[in-house]
């Protein structure tokens, strides 16, 4: 069999996409494996154990990343592909763990098809890419990218209080390696569309052309804590009355900027919360995302301006705080084309498309010439107990991820 | 001294309030001590403690309610005086210790002026009043006068998935007694107001002639998890855009049935509360208040309309449940008669007032001949750590308890 004709063993990957599953299944057919839990230390260990058992070595950085390697002819520069384990806190069984087991897939099949490549091949599992325990995502790879300092992301703090640098070191992933700088020629990352554009055109995989820019934001109302019962409803300083104000202005505003606005309100409390008092301080998240960075100034402004006319109305101190920004990327151009190459030679129909979605590819991109292939997902459901890829969706990612590393690291003898 | 120019001693009273507030004392000179928490089970040894140095026996009930009683020249039936010791989470000082302490400062002047009454007093401090850890409010009161059954008590469940059974037991407060059927001729509360009326009037206390209706009801609204990045907005079921459209049509529809109408949203929350998620379910408690049923009735059908439509509109399921009914109640005629007296008597300016809030005297009002006694509180600030009523407002609310105690309870050999 020649390289061209090489193809992926779908039912091996399916099936450790399925033991994968089982750390942190939940009742209802998804995956909580939050990062740096004791599932995801399981998921660490089941991948080490795995990638050794391929033939690879398995090093940690002391961000809790890891890279196996598979030897090429050459030292390095290595092909990198990789993604991530952690999960959502009601995740599915695809998002992340796809694309590190089919990187995986890829190296074991060419094992089995006693392939040497020129270049080497590093698989990588990047820690925190949710942010669904530790804000913001992305962490570690944006540790490796120089977006955020090691101590920086060492003091990120979960709702118990727990630091990430603690609970690397508890789980035992604090690894010796620097944070950074490893020799790599390019980089793939295989991952679920997440959307319904693959799906509704009846496409397998997609190339991955370029990421939206997404913005992370706190607001907090503050008002005054009273009994529910005798304060007069025109005497409250009701933090709830300026919620429903802003929210209301948001969505509107948000649709005003067209189809490719995102704005999404994941999450919401009152404090105290108690059933009978007004809430002293009402707080929520907002994730913005859209294509163009102008149109990201334009809702940022448009929902400072919607909070201060709230305020003012009602006798409410309302916050904005910007607390992350991701401006948009554009991928390799080089990379990009051994995606598409790779689908034509697989047969695979294929679009190319941008994700709304952040990955570690989007800081990796800072350093590394990078790509990414989407896989069609049912519904376009993710984050979600109800998240689900075909085995042949899997293993169409799998077999363009491969003939894009060939590409890339090149085939000896061929 | 004959009886009519007995007054309680202010400076007493004052410094039991602040000893009592130490216990569970937040930062801001506030109290946090839940029910059944350790906080409430020091408060609870300590009140105790008092009312037997005072010459009071002291029995427990089934609910852990506690009674601390005083002899009388006859075996029965007792004229109570009675309120709680527990509070918010960030609560004040004031609304519930007040009431307790007001009774044993009463009790204590009759014991310093050698008075012995004809009929016995009782002391009650009444189990989980606030309804903060275990809802609804005023469980115990309403175990005693029917409204809920022992058991159903028992199961009623904190956030953290403790029982209120389980946690009588754990702090030593499940007494042996039975609940209810205490031989009692009358009963009487101070409480501070927690509103701005009395205040407002200069009043130091007010007569209360009863209690607005209570309403508590749990809106639930499921849409669909979906990832915050690549869903177009047009194509999600997001909970929080129903939100929104909820909480403004409540308050629009509030503000329509007149300024008795109250509506509180004490309490609200996204889950799975991910920042990058599309949230599946946000849920919220709403608490109405108004004197009229009828009116409480039309609040509730224009609730239940307003989420209907708001359902149909963003394709999401919207439920609204009554979890708690407290119907208006009208106080004894001759109880109030009596608080008013005593307010003559110590020559405190006064007025009649209706109470905002809920209170166990709203469910001791079903079994014994009831009235309340309000101080006035600075800015009719309540549920909040900043809750303050003077050392002359407090001292005034016990002169008037002590004087309708014993307009009730008859001096011997007066």
């Amino acid at each position: 069999m020649t390289g061209r004709n090489l193809r992926v063993n779908g039912e091996r990957l399916w099936n450790r996409l399925m033991e994968m599953a089982e750390i942190g299944a939940t009742p209802k057919g998804g995956v909580c494996r939050l990062t740096l839990s004791d599932e995801d230390k399981r998921a660490r260990d089941l991948f080490a154990e795995w990638c050794r058992a391929a033939g690879m070595t398995v090093e940690v950085d002391a961000m809790g990343n890891m890279f196996a390697r598979r030897k090429g002819r050459r030292a390095g520069p290595a092909i990198m592909a990789g993604s991530h384990l952690d999960s959502q806190p009601t995740g599915g069984k695809f998002d992340g763990a796809l694309g590190v087991l089919a990187a995986l897939e890829a190296v074991e099949t060419m094992n089995d098809a006693g392939i040497e490549t020129d270049y080497p091949i590093e698989i990588v599992n990047w820690t925190n890419e949710e942010g669904a325990r530790f804000a913001p995502a992305m962490v570690s790879s944006g540790v490796y990218a120089g977006a955020f300092s090691l101590d920086e992301a060492y003091g990120f703090t979960d709702k118990s209080g727990a630091t990430l640098g603690q609970e690397l070191e508890r789980i035992g992933y604090k690894g010796a390696l620097p944070v950074g700088g490893r020799d790599w020629k390019a980089s793939f990352e295989v991952h679920i569309e997440q959307g319904p554009i693959l799906e509704r055109e009846g496409l397998p995989v997609g190339v991955v052309t370029g990421v939206q820019g997404i913005r992370w934001y706190d607001v907090i109302i503050k008002g005054d804590e009273v009994h529910a019962g005798p304060t007069p409803m025109d005497r409250r300083r009701d933090p709830v009355r300026g919620l429903h104000e802003v929210l209301a202005g948001c969505y509107k505003a948000a649709a005003e900027q067209g189809e490719w606005m995102r704005f999404t309100v994941g999450d919401l409390k009152a404090q105290p919360g108690s059933r009978n008092t007004v809430p002293g301080v009402v707080s929520f998240t907002v994730d913005l995302r859209h294509p163009q960075d102008e149109v990201l100034d334009g809702m940022e402004q448009a929902m400072r301006e919607i909070a201060r006319k709230a305020g003012d109305a009602h006798n409410l101190d309302i916050t904005v705080e910007r607390i992350w920004n991701s401006p948009p990327v554009a991928f390799d151009e080089a990379c990009i084309a051994s995606v598409e190459t790779a689908a034509q030679t697989c047969g695979y129909a294929t679009r190319k498309l941008f994700s709304g979605a952040g990955h570690d590819s989007v800081y990796v991109a800072r350093v590394v010439p990078t790509s990414m292939i989407f896989v069609t997902s049912q519904n376009g459901i993710s984050h979600n107990e109800a998240e689900y890829s075909s085995p042949e969706a899997c293993k169409a990612g799998a077999d363009v991820l491969l003939h894009a590393l060939l590409d890339q690291a090149g085939i000896v003898g061929e």
